[in-house]
């Protein structure tokens, strides 16, 4: 189910026309009218979407959308199930097409619309000093947010979560009965940029952070927003101190994740996942339920279901004890 | 010596039999009062503790505390030198009775008593700009504290200390001519609690952070407070930036703890000890005086007195570099 | 090129016989006037500078600096290229003479000079709420300032930046278009200090952070200033969250640093380098242009041009993964 963004204006006038000038192709599809750029998961039929990994040609195939940007390497595959775009660069293509539906997310700015709360429009809500908030912000009943802390605009806080000092929350949805200690950073851009010589152009990020029920976010935690899909904590999932988890990564629920684990970007952890303290997971993975990863552990590789790793590069546990005898 | 904690209110009016009833169990020892929780290091003779490791032994057998929560396969062994309580689960028992003393101590919030300093009390002070004091603080003459710093309730600095800006202090207490350095967050609840499929239980935290004498704690630090006992950081022992420092770990003194060092809990760290960059000491081990730990290294076994280490599981320093020419 | 420091009041009156009194050195250069305390690097004919290390023998020779601190065993080597000052600690030396002639460069404190600011005379640049900024701060036009955020006295802060909310920044010059991303701490003091029994004595730090157009500082980020010489984030390098910068690195342009990335003090990282997650780089090494170090690496020896590496102790990349396969 595709959760309703209020962070980022979407332009509703765009035409394939439009997008075929900005990739530089010369076609004539006439006026169709596209309706959103999204991933593949996401993309329904008036929509589009890319194609750059045979890995997600299942995907394709079990969807309805129409047109695809990919390149020529894939045409031959994929031409049967989609109206293929060819482009040289696939992800520069989209990030272009991004920037087209979303004008204003290719950077991060500060939110000037923030102030201090109207008491009479927050009942049942303590605030701490110098709380700043933005413009929409919903927030529930019996939470607490603490000192000096900011929540920009159409945030959404649950009922009965505790947000201690020096937060800052920008393009996040947050259940109920959350915890985010003191001097978490969630929601702003991930590190996302094509490197070029003089000046790198950054990635739009229209994503999300989503943090489900019950969930505890550890101090000095950064959790970067996604670019096209979403970051997710899930239910009863707790972090601890100086976590790191780049954008688009989806952990599962009742996970245990220790301090200063790092997460790179677009990797799914499963349920009931524990990581130990300073682990670091790489991107695009997909990790197991009920998974167990040591201390200090570098993870390059998918794992199964039940796995307990451990090492750098992270293997079965026991042949690292063996071997670290 | 047991140093008087001012930060958890506790509960003076606990029988045997409140006890023994939340844990339900059906004994009938009349109304004995017992004063307090303590573990094996720290109870006397009145308090109630608990024993879950063969290694506690003898401690034991040294303590005169009388009633000792424990687990079936303990209570052949232990029943000689207390009178053992029988239980399923130990920690899940001890946490509870801790409960039962501490209400408050299951979970943190903000500290909403804190105010901008009123000078006429603190004089020989100097106070940055947007700074709250909690109720009860004591500061020592010629001590600085930088802007946008919150000092919760009951917190105690020495004198000669430099507390920097956006400093987060509660439940601790420091020493004289400390250096806390900007956006350090010390004394929060550390990271424990049993997990549960829908919500998990928090373990409460009643001890304090201890920072002795001269101690330098770096930027964006994070020192959890201990749960039973403290956490402790040793006079003259620096500390650099991005270091995690969880519940219940003692640093001995004159020890150098290099950038983004993680401590996982109950760790006993000695003397004159260093720590290169990015190294991980697991919980519940023993490290000795005048250790060296190399940068990057994984401590996951007790080291004696001067050892020098390195590598992930860290061995000696010469057969690491033997080993990786 | 020597970039004139704006931060530290140099004692202009230093004479040779001053020197050698603290050195309690008893000889007699009469009253030659000492210009500053600099390294092989930057020294000018009337400065003083010092000579630790015989892989500096080159700049020692190059250099028309006269007066040099160095110790016995370097004497004979040296002694036709400069005036040697013998000393039985050279780096000791070198700090009591920084010392002299920088008094208030010891230790950081808080700046109490800052203040909101006036707007009238910042015109063309936005401000969030409750920025401090100290004396003599100046900002190019366009550039945003988030909430919370303090500026210390002397910085300067190019045109089109964008810093971030709660952003502590000192010691520092910025370029054009920089974004500092929200909770980075720069230009304190590095971790660098004369370990003693009973109370550790810190190094001045008078160097600087530097740094250049279009760069990106990530969130939580720590970045020391130098000591000696400056600490260098080139133009067009971006830092992801929770790096930390130790003082004296010198990173090159178009660099991408990934999260939790650690430099310990001294280390020269060419241009076009790419760091993954989590890897750590030791001190003083030499990394090239063009390298590639794998996520969770350790860095402890310098580097060629386009090498690609992983692993701790990090090796070429090829033979990492083959033999752990």
């Amino acid at each position: 189910m595709r959760i309703s963004n209020p962070f980022f204006k979407k332009n509703d006038n765009i035409k394939l026309k439009d997008i075929l000038k900005i990739l530089k192709i010369k076609k004539n599809y006439f006026n169709i009218k596209i309706n959103d750029i999204r991933d593949l998961n996401d993309a329904k039929k008036n929509d589009i979407s890319f194609f750059n990994n045979i890995k997600y040609f299942e995907k394709l195939k079990k969807s309805n959308v129409k047109f695809v940007i990919s390149s020529e390497k894939y045409f031959c595959k994929i031409k049967e199930y989609c109206e293929p775009i060819i482009v040289s660069n696939i992800l520069k293509s989209v990030y272009s097409i991004t920037e087209l539906f979303y004008p204003d997310s290719l950077d991060d700015s500060v939110d000037f619309h923030v102030m201090q709360p109207e008491k009479k429009n927050f009942k049942k809500i303590k605030f701490g000093k110098n709380v700043l908030l933005g413009k929409n912000v919903r927030i529930g009943q019996n939470t607490i947010i603490g000192h000096n802390t900011i929540i920009e605009s159409n945030v959404t806080l649950g009922s009965n979560c505790v947000i201690g000092n020096n937060v800052l929350i920008k393009n996040t949805l947050i259940g109920k009965n959350v915890r985010v200690l003191d001097g978490a950073i969630i929601g702003k851009k991930g590190f996302g940029f094509f490197p070029e010589k003089n000046k790198n152009t950054r990635y739009p990020h229209i994503g999300m952070v989503i943090i489900e029920d019950n969930a505890e976010i550890g101090c000095n935690n950064t959790i970067d927003r996604g670019s096209l899909s979403n970051t997710i904590i899930g239910k009863n999932t707790f972090l601890d101190n100086q976590v790191h988890v780049a954008h688009n990564v989806n952990i599962g629920r009742n996970c245990i994740i220790t301090g200063q684990v790092g997460f790179a970007g677009s990797s799914i952890i499963g349920d009931r996942v524990s990581i130990g303290g300073q682990a670091g997971i790489s991107g695009h993975l997909k990790i197991g339920n009920n998974v167990q990863i040591g201390g200090g552990s570098g993870v390059v590789k998918n794992l199964p279901d039940n796995s307990k790793v451990m090492g750098y590069p992270a293997k079965n546990i026991r042949n690292f004890l063996k071997e670290n005898r």
